[in-house]
Formats: C-alpha cells, sequence, structure tokens
C-alpha cells in the first residue's frame, strides 16, 4: 500500500487529497512557498489520530509537517513534496478553565482570540498576543514561541504555558509540565517544546497559565516626532524612567507614511515617526502623565486618550501596518530584537543598510521590548538575492548588538541558514542532537530550522 | 599522575585536600551525606579553571558535583567518594547591572541576597526569594529552578534569566540566551538548564531579567483560623477572589507550635492555623481590604499592618520555621506542590498519612502558589524506613491531585527513585538521553537525579 493508502486505511474521509488544499499548505503568510505540494492532508481531531498518522509516518519513513492556521513568518508549517501535513487546526476543544487555578486546558487548534472571548466573561485572558491573534492558532502560539504587543508588561507564550501534551514521531504520548505554579520534576521539557516550531513532537494539548483581566483605565498616548531615531530615544528613555507601558510602538516614517495612504489619511510630514503607548492597571493615568513628560522633554508631540475605545481608534494605525505593506508588494518581514538600550543603534544599522542596498525598508518595532520588524518589499513571489544580503547585514548587527535574528517568528526555513551563526557551531550540534532524541528518523519539519549548517 | 596531581598541575593552589573542607562537601542543607568524602575540592576563580577541571575529569573519567553554597534540599551537590567537587561560590563578580535593559550579568557564586543589595541603590531587584537567599548563590538558585515567597506574583527562576554561560562536561563553553526581552532562535536551551541540577553542564555566568523596586506601601496581614483546613480554604478563596497577593504563607498548628517554643512566645490554642499574607504596589491598601473581607468570612481572627517593618515583624513567625524544626530533630523538609485549589485536599491527604502512619508533619506553605513543605521530624542521620514510606504516599497523593512531588527544590539523590513515577518511563527516558547529549559519558552529578529507575 502506499501511504496514503494506509492513512486512508487508517483514517478514513479526515485524509484530504484535495489539489487545491494540498496547494495551500505549500505557503505561509510569509508569502514563502515550499517546491511541490504535500502527499496528502490529515485533519487530525484526535490525539488517537495524530498518534496514528505518527505511527505510519514512522513505518514508511514519510516527513510530516505539523499545521495549525499557516499564520506563521518563517516557513514553519510549509510542506512539500512527499510530505505529510498533520493539521490540528480542527481540534479546537476547550476542556477546562479554572478560575480558581488560573489556567485554561485547551486543543492546539482553537485560536488565540477565540479562546479570549471564552475566557473574558470568567475575568481571564490569556496574555500572548501575537498580532495574528484572531487569525492563529493557541498550538501555533506555543510551536513558535510567539510574542506581540503586550509582551513587555505581560510575557511572551513562554511565559504562560504550565505543561504541553506533545506526541512524538514514533506515536507515543508524553504529558510534559503540570498543572501547579511550580514545579521542578526532571528537565523543564514544557519549555524547551515552546518555540521548537515542530521538530520535537506534535502539540495535542496544552495547560495554560491565564492572568485576570486588567482593571481600571487604559490610558492611550500617541506622539510623533521629527526622525525615527529621536522615536526610538524616546522609548528608550520611557523604559529607562522606570516606566512599564502595556504597549509601546514605534512606527518610522516610510510605515507611517504606507498605512496613511492606504487608509486614506493626510501624510504626515517628511521624516515623521511615531509612538503609540498604552499604559492599564491601576496606576495607568500616573503612568500616563509620566510617559507624556518624557516624550515631551524628547521632542514628541503628544496627544492622550483616556477613553478605551479611543485609544483602539490610536492603535488602528499601528494595527494597519501589515495590509499597508501588503499593498507595496511580496513583503519579507523580518523580526531581529536587541536589548532596549540598543534600539537607536539598530536604527542607525537600518539606516545604513538603506543606504548600501539602495533599499527603503519600512520598520516598525514593539519598542517595549526591543522586538523591531524591518519590512523588506519586492515584486514577484521569490525574495530577490540583493534581499537576503541586505537581511543578512541586518542579522549580523542585531546579533553585534547583544541581540537575536528572531525575536518571536522562529527560524522555520526562512532564517536556518543563520542559525549556526547565532548559536556557535557547538551548541547548534547539541540543539541537534537534542532533537534527534526526540525525533531520531528525523521525520518531523524534515530541513526546517537546523537544515543548512554550512 | 593521579587526578589530584593532575589538578594540581594545572591549577595550583585552589585545588582543596584539607579533609574538614572534604567531609564539609558530603551533605547540605537536607541533612543527608553522601557515602565516604569527595577527592578534592577545586576552588574556580574563572571560566577557565572551570573549563580545565572538566577537561581533566573527562580524559580521567572521574565524576564531578558542581556547588555552589550547598544550601540544597534534595542532596543535588552532595560529593562522595572518587568524585571531584567544582566549586563556583568563590566566582562572584557582578560584570553589569543595566538600568536601562533591566538586565544584570553576574558569576554563579554570588549570594541571592548580596546581588539584591547591590540592585537596590539602582532602584533594582532579581526577584527569585528562596528561603534560603541570604546563604544561596544565583548559581545554585537557576540549577534547581528555585522558587520562594514571591512566586504568585512575582515568578520563579525561571521567569527571571534571560541566558547562561554553560561548560560542558568536556570543557566546551556555550553561550545560551541572549540579551533581548524576545528571542525564539533553536530550541530554549536556557530554559533547559534551569533546574537541570548540574546533570548539564556547569554554570558559569547568567544575564539575569531584574524588575524595578516594587513602589508604595507595603501591607501585611496576619489571621488566625481554628483549623489548618479552614486556613487553606480562606487561602484558596483569596485567589479565587482575584486578589494577587505578593506573600501568602501558611502555617499549620505543628509549625506555629514549634516557632511559638521557640522564640518563647505564647502557646496558640490548640489546633490554631495561620496565613500570614502581604500585598504590596499601587494597589495595596485595596488589595489588603479585600483580604480582610475574604479571611474575615472564613472564620479567620485578623490583624493588618500598613507599616514594613512592623509586617516584616509579622513575618518572623514564618521565617523561623526552619530553626524551630532543626530545634525538634533532624528534619526531611518535603516541597510538593498542588493546584490551589486542591490546597484543602492536600491538608486532608497529610492529616491521613499521620494517622496512617502513626506521625507529627508540621507543614508550612507558600498557599498563594500552591507549594507545600511538609517535614518530617526524627533522630538520627539517617531518614527512617517508616519516614520514606510516609513521603511515598505524600508525592503519590500530592501527583494524584495533579501536582509534583517538588516545586522548588529538586530531585537531587532524595527524590531519584519518584522521577519515574511522576513522568512516566517514556518521558524519563527521553529526559535521560537529553542529558548524556550534554554529557555523554555521564559524569556530571553523577547517579543523581535520572539514578534509580526501577
Amino acid at each position: 500500500m502506499t501511504v496514503i493508502e494506509q492513512l486512508r486505511a487508517a483514517l478514513g474521509d479526515i485524509v484530504d487529497t484535495d489539489s487545491a488544499a494540498l496547494e495551500a499548505c505549500r505557503g505561509d503568510r510569509s508569502g514563502h512557498m515550499a517546491s511541490g505540494a504535500p502527499l496528502a492532508i490529515v485533519h487530525a481531531l484526535t490525539v488517537e489520530h495524530v498518534q496514528q498518522v505518527c505511527r505510519i509516518a514512522t513505518e514508511t519513513r514519510t516527513p510530516i509537517v505539523v499545521r495549525g492556521a499557516g499564520t506563521g513568518l518563517a516557513g514553519g508549517a510549509n510542506a512539500g513534496s512527499g510530505e505529510i501535513v498533520l493539521s490540528t487546526a480542527r481540534m479546537t476543544a476547550v476542556h477546562e478553565i479554572r478560575t480558581d487555578d488560573l489556567l485554561a486546558v485547551v486543543e492546539p487548534g482553537i485560536l488565540n482570540a477565540d479562546l479570549n472571548d471564552m475566557l473574558a466573561p470568567h475575568g481571564l485572558w490569556w496574555a500572548p498576543d501575537p498580532a495574528s491573534r484572531s487569525i492563529s492558532t493557541v498550538g501555533g502560539n506555543i510551536a513558535t514561541g510567539a510574542g506581540g504587543l503586550l509582551c513587555a508588561k505581560y510575557g511572551v507564550v513562554r511565559d504562560a504555558v504550565l505543561g504541553v501534551d506533545l506526541v512524538l514521531a514514533d506515536g507515543r504520548l508524553l504529558h510534559l509540565g503540570h498543572r501547579s505554579v511550580k514545579g521542578v520534576t526532571g528537565l523543564d521539557l514544557t519549555s524547551l517544546v515552546i518555540g521548537s516550531e515542530g521538530v520535537l513532537g506534535v502539540i495535542v494539548g496544552a495547560t495554560l497559565k491565564l492572568r485576570r483581566l486588567v482593571e481600571g483605565t487604559t490610558c492611550t498616548i500617541a506622539a510623533t516626532f521629527p526622525g525615527v531615531r529621536t522615536a526610538a530615544a524616546a522609548s528608550a528613555a520611557v523604559t529607562a524612567a522606570g516606566i512599564q507601558p502595556a504597549i509601546m510602538e514605534l512606527m518610522d516614517a516610510a510605515s507611517l507614511a504606507a498605512v496613511a495612504s492606504l487608509l486614506g489619511l493626510p501624510s504626515p510630514p517628511s521624516g515623521t515617526a511615531q509612538l503609540t503607548i498604552q499604559t492599564d492597571g491601576p496606576a495607568a493615568a500616573a503612568e500616563a502623565d509620566a510617559v507624556v513628560a518624557v516624550l515631551t522633554a524628547h521632542d514628541g508631540v503628544v496627544q492622550v486618550s483616556h477613553d478605551r475605545e479611543e485609544g483602539e481608534r490610536l492603535l488602528t494605525i499601528r494595527r494597519s501596518m501589515h495590509p499597508a505593506m501588503a499593498a507595496l508588494g511580496t513583503t519579507l518581514i523580518e523580526d531581529v530584537s536587541v536589548p532596549r538600550s540598543a534600539m537607536p543603534a539598530m536604527f542607525d544599522e537600518i539606516a545604513r543598510i538603506e543606504r548600501e542596498y539602495a533599499l527603503t525598508i519600512p520598520t516598525v518595532a514593539h519598542a517595549g521590548d526591543g522586538n523591531l520588524h524591518p519590512n523588506f518589499i519586492f515584486e514577484g513571489p521569490e525574495t530577490p538575492p540583493h534581499v537576503w544580503a541586505a537581511a543578512d547585514a541586518l542579522f549580523r548587527a542585531a546579533i553585534a548588538l547583544g541581540g537575536t535574528l528572531t525575536g518571536e517568528h522562529g527560524i522555520g526555513t526562512l532564517k536556518s541558514r543563520w542559525l549556526a551563526e547565532e548559536l556557535g557551531a557547538d551548541q547548534w550540534e547539541i540543539q541537534r542532537q537534542v532533537a534527534r532524541v526526540f525525533d531520531p528518523l528525523g521525520i518531523l519539519n524534515q530541513g526546517k530550522v537546523f537544515a543548512a549548517h554550512a
């Protein structure tokens, strides 16, 4: 029997070979595509389905690509010739919501925003808030170690998961972690799975650490600056002044102009950059006053709102960044992260790279945590070599400033050739060997993350 | 040359074979001792010293026990016959304190309290606060994944480390993690090292995530209850009411009586249990009012202080627990952790085990996070078999309630025989293989953590 016949025999009509569906699994939101189309998609509904797929894949040595909603930005869920797509997107159950223990037990396919809609009536939320939250799954958030806008104050996925149920490549099921707040029994494999991008196993369940909804007002501050470096210095000064905003987003002039064009707003004066800052919690108003003082001292032209809805309107400009970029062409969204104090220097590096490679690189940043998203825009589906060369210069600059080449998007296929650059050869080899302990045949996300070590 | 001669030739007078010093390395604060005394102690002052010891140990296949201040409670740093003690206690430098990036770069030997004394003038602190903070090292805190009193609100060590420098058993140095808030480059080996209890490598440096000192008043509430179950239910009700105290400590009747005896205080009425709760930050006073309302509704007799020093005096009773136990005999301090809602049920289980094994088990709990420390008291240096049998019943009860056999002390030598019970055989084997990737010869903390799999 062929692999597809074996899958059909074991799993029936959840095995999907519709050519349009297969074609859709070649790419993710990065715009990049695997070469060729995968063999089949299995729409798993249960843990047992996942285990059966893994057993068949192991027996037949067929590579598996695990996929949630396919909203990744590093090609990690892209599936190509000869591969089985194991989709957990239909495993969307929420088994438990515990107000007393501040936890939820969920299946991986539930969307981040759907989960938070279910939690809100209980006065709870799951803090990780990637920009993709309305379209990305919790399982995908865990697999990529997703970040978002609120991270500096409320943490990333790594801070918000108590346990993970993981199916290994050979079909065995491991229950990692625990339901208690504390626990140090053996090695912390839960943390290891967070951000492991599908190379260790298939996430089939998670116990999430919840927060109570934040009470009090939310204050929103929008400030414009004569240039991006001034805006970056102002945001660093906010952190250095001891203020902890919930959100602190920076947009450079090219980003701001692109969004203004998309939304039909008046064009800002040339070179204008913007900071959008939200404070929340019991000290929101006092913190907003302190933010305004810092921004004004840094030549910011400041607008403040104490109304939550008006605040959301001010944030709309930032949230329109992705569609504004998409309107300009194909986008390679980069994701470097540096210590907060190095943000102005990183913007200098981006300006240098723009000059050297004759490119415009519209950049937004989660300024509260030093995570920058420079966008490379080009025509056609393939990233041109000179864009990769500029991205290479960008990664090296971030690493030289004490940062990393990916703050929240991951390595996937797009950055695997730079992984050893950041880790060093010894750590790269240790990481690869650790992955082989979980997946000795190397059938999970084959050729990704640890692929292209020179 | 013997191993000692090789060490001496390479490292000179930092190699210590003084018999009293060797003898002191056989035990930790658990009161348990390794059989026999180690070969030598190397008092490393530099990363290069650590690497040289590892190279010699690898060449000669000599086991290494890494040791900080020796304040562990699971026997993880106990060294016996034929072993080299590699001490990082003298590597105490603080290389950087960054107010702007909220990080510090430190050597592993600095004491937790000494570091925090250095951070305070900068308005900063490192949040992990094990009860041993004045005598335990930051490296040891990381190696054990230490917890403490403030964890429910301010997190554990896992939440407070950005990066670790790790020397492998063969002497190679890895730089894990990064200086930026975010970063998802490859597998999260930094998290894997936290709580790994010396089986993966030697922690020779760390980049710590700092917090700003909390502003505002601190309110302290001490409340007595007619029994421990009532006190446990009251503490669970505080969490369920949506209040997040900084500290919430529970003492049962036997603990309270022992401390009263030690401090020469009047004996509390028979059966009396106590909760000590601190709220802090901008909403401290309002939260204290809410706490008082919950405790009163649960039959608590409540005393409140808005003065920080008076609050510390109220906490002295809780902080005197360890000496009070030591005054009664040899102590086996256990460390189970359960979901917060299961605390009353766990106290029922402890009462059952007391009856079944005819023991008194004085118990304190970090009630804010469900971490209980039942104390077994006995005569002489060896834990008697019936105490181990009672501890076994305790671990099984905690696991059955969705908890873990160690919330913050670790597995070490004392709990390795229960590790597979909690992890399951498959996860136990995966963890052991992951450790072997880092240390293929198994010379680091040999016979600990993964030792006694039945």
